[in-house]
């Protein structure tokens, strides 16, 4: 795509068509500044087939702010909305349309909400809310899906990539095959979520994360080509990178001739005052390789010297992998718990693909509307109940425990305040048959989780770096019970209504199936 | 992202790290201008678990170039990798390396061989190949796999699904749940795979295709919420776009309110001359929903009116609701072909993340090197000789039988004209014991496949429009086996070798094997 396309392609116009048509019918009705609100949230954790998640790890708002700040109807988006024909061939957006858009179409009169980055979500709670005149309203919600879904979902399968690597360093290898640009939102998302560096040199600058990485198959291949051996090869790289020697072992054979040459490579640094930094092994038994490596390593002295390994990892290829050494190193007298703690992985494919589950399921859905100055909640019920989006303006909240671990997350009207309360029914967001009472002094904290980031286009929160966030994430899966923290069959953490948002949610649901308007609230 | 971050990140360090470090080796050892020659190609056909592709669809060539046109090395990105430091804190990148960066850092001496997009192809045969000076060929690698690798997957996906809905119009939804910005590069392949249009405007406006959409849940749900009804919006909605009015119906009840609602508003649509489009149904069962849809929308006499179904549709999916139709429609006393053919598809989250398979595995790999003037075969054999790439300057055919099917795709040796043979030697390109012979003479043509795409840099093969894409695409699978198409199971694709490329390749395994350089050419 060239450059003046990609101004149109990621503009204003990264949107659904049916956001424009319906914004058409709300400016001819004369509603289209009317006070709307908008949840974003999505309806279950990913399921991965053979696994699946039970927290996720908030991401994509800083970018999503970013895309807002500069995403306005311009000359050039109006030349195109009017050379849209309909059926009879006249014009499909009116000029007097096309005119408000140029004067009000962007997002300087929207407020939102949000639980901050980096922090563990869960299902069916808000964790964007976006209130503000009705048509802009409505134009943002594919951007914030997208942005909000994606980076979101990366976060997450990093977090669960870093938990069953026991916290060892975590590179993100996917540019080659993430989703065309996209692939630079996952690395973001990957960094918050628990990758510790990128190989992808441009995201790296931006975000301020040393890039990763050290050579390819095709130069050990080069110089084989060219009469020369691995060793030349690996001799080459290290001469220009000293103190920075990672050696791809596995061009030949592993054992044979990758490690036997890496040795011969870091004995020669040895001796000049250098420290070697790693192996890497890219292709066959891991596990083996990395016994095997080990041995051969330990044996010349250098066991210190990192083993990175690469090739199609994911959750369940690294849990694997450190079965297996754990099963199998005592065997060759190699201490299992020190071999896994010189591991480093990296991981690509199957980290900025989210591989198993490539999609979050994120939803912006309309649950209040303000009516000659009183709020309204709205409701959808066409679907199950479970898929009834919570009305009405709320308040969300974490409820820790005495051990410090999140006990429940509870969503609440917005007039209620869980801690001003003796004890807390915590209704079951769609089964009535469930609920628990929780006393609020046997609790230790209870924390509001939205923070105001837009009033009214204003920024009023700061902006977050990464190194943050990456913080507030390890800090908040700390906090997780360790049954919802297992990457297989997860306990289900409580997302929980209070009795007054369940009662107000019934209401609604039976004055929408009797046919009537919501006026209950 | 911001608009400055996003030019570091999308342009020339839209890279790996290690293609920089290999670079500085080359650099520093002299080899940086040795000429070598890279193949893409990938290794397999997507595979979504329960069904598996039989053929793809190549895609994405045209972004590639916008970027290697406008990539190169520039002073912020010198700055940057200047920034740099060694685990001793020295600078990584040296000055005279940089300098070099900057006046040759860029793709002007490359040349490119590809097949044109929009074409059958597949596995382990040449996509696209790759000559020029060492060091801004390896630079490439990971930027070509990227746009590469995504846009043939999605544009395969989209023809699965085209394939699936029997040619019906197929409509793109993904934006939402697409990969941040690369949803837009899936779009695109979308519409070269198969799909008509798309929701998303912006990547429409730049492609030039009309995009499309309606209207949402949530206009229903305001208008309720707003003492209005279901009704009423549908009135709103069609007043504004008399000629191109389709109805969501699914909001409340689909059968008991949208579509007898939509009636009347058609009827109205009817008494004024206007001719209503369609109705849309987004949940539930959506075979018995359509069926129970065209006897309503029949007995009004709105027989031509489209049903546009969408809700994580994929191949799958449309193949189970036209078989549940098939099967169901004449108990009703519809006309089940007739119902299929009045359906739209509209595909959202499956198509744009390749649900099942969101990465195709597609390298890029060393193939020959140019030593003293003359071209050396590269070969790399760690891994199983099923993943061993095939060496040297090499040509690719296709060889259409007298039915006008593709019979087989032929790899020779870049010397090889097999037009000119009497007969050929199919040679399977793994397993020796597996080959077959073909008459020349008993075939109908013989294409070759590879074009030349850029010559030291220079376009010399015409951009091609998505309209011409798309009638090379449908002409290549009109031109398969219909084993070959079929979505599950299908017969497996001849790719073969030569004679004289088998015997090449398998004297430098052997030449490898045995530590030798490559001197068999």
């Amino acid at each position: 795509m060239k450059p003046n396309e990609q101004n149109t392609a990621e503009g204003i116009l990264f949107t659904d068509m049916y956001q424009l048509t319906m914004a058409q019918v709300y400016y001819r009705t004369g509603m289209q500044e009317k006070l709307v609100q908008f949840d974003h949230y999505f309806r279950s954790y990913p399921d991965y087939g053979t696994h699946k998640a039970g927290y996720c790890i908030n991401a994509g708002l800083e970018w999503l702010l970013d895309w807002m700040n500069r995403a306005r109807f311009g000359q050039s988006d109006l030349d195109y909305l009017r050379s849209l024909k309909t059926r009879t061939g006249t014009q499909m957006f009116a000029e007097d349309f096309l005119g408000w858009l140029l004067k009000y179409g962007d997002f300087s009169a929207l407020s939102l909400w949000a639980i901050p980055e980096g922090r563990v979500v869960h299902p069916n709670e808000p964790l964007t809310v976006v209130r503000g005149p009705l048509a802009m309203a409505q134009i943002l919600e594919t951007s914030l899906l997208n942005h909000l879904n994606f980076q979101t979902l990366i976060a997450t399968k990093a977090a669960r990539i870093r938990e069953i690597g026991r916290g060892q360093i975590l590179l993100e290898f996917g540019l080659r095959r993430g989703h065309s640009t996209g692939a630079n939102a996952g690395t973001r998302a990957a960094l918050i979520g628990g990758a510790d560096f990128s190989s992808n040199v441009g995201i790296s600058a931006v975000l301020g994360y040393p890039p990763k990485g050290t050579h390819a198959h095709s130069m050990v291949q080069l110089f084989i080509s060219l009469g020369m051996s691995e060793l030349d090869a690996f001799q080459a790289y290290a001469e220009i990178y000293p103190d920075d020697c990672t050696l791809l072992v596995d061009t030949l054979d592993t054992l044979a001739s990758g490690i036997p040459n890496a040795i011969k490579t870091f004995e020669e640094l040895r001796r000049k005052g250098h420290k070697p930094v790693g192996v890497r092994l890219d292709s066959g038994d891991l596990a083996y390789l990395s016994i095997q490596s080990a041995i051969q390593l330990d044996a010349a002295g250098f066991n210190d010297v990192s083993i990175v390994l690469s090739n199609n990892l994911d959750e369940l290829v690294i849990w694997q992998v450190i079965t297996q050494i754990a099963q199998e190193a005592p065997r060759y007298g190699v201490d299992a718990d020190q071999l896994i703690r010189r591991l480093v992985y990296g991981v690509g494919t199957r980290l900025i693909t989210s591989w198993g589950e490539p999609a979050l399921g994120g939803v912006y859905k309309l649950v209040a509307v303000c009516d000659q100055g009183s709020w309204r909640p709205a409701i959808k019920i066409s679907e199950s109940l479970s898929k009834t989006p919570n009305p009405g303006d709320k308040r969300l909240w974490r409820v820790y425990d005495r051990r410090e671990k999140a006990t429940a997350d509870l969503i609440s009207l917005d007039e209620e305040d869980p801690r001003q309360m003796d004890t807390i029914h915590l209704r079951h967001p769609t089964d009535h048959t469930k609920s628990r009472v929780l006393r609020v002094n046997s609790t230790l904290e209870i924390e509001p989780l939205l923070v105001e980031i837009l009033r009214e286009g204003q920024r009023v929160y700061p902006v977050q770096d990464i190194e943050a966030l990456r913080h507030q994430r390890q800090a908040d899966v700390d906090r997780l019970d360790p049954g919802v923290r297992r990457i297989m069959n997860p306990h289900i953490y409580h997302v929980s209504l209070t009795q007054k948002l369940w009662d107000l949610k019934q209401a609604l649901i039976q004055s929408s199936l009797s046919g009537g308007p919501n006026e209950v609230a």
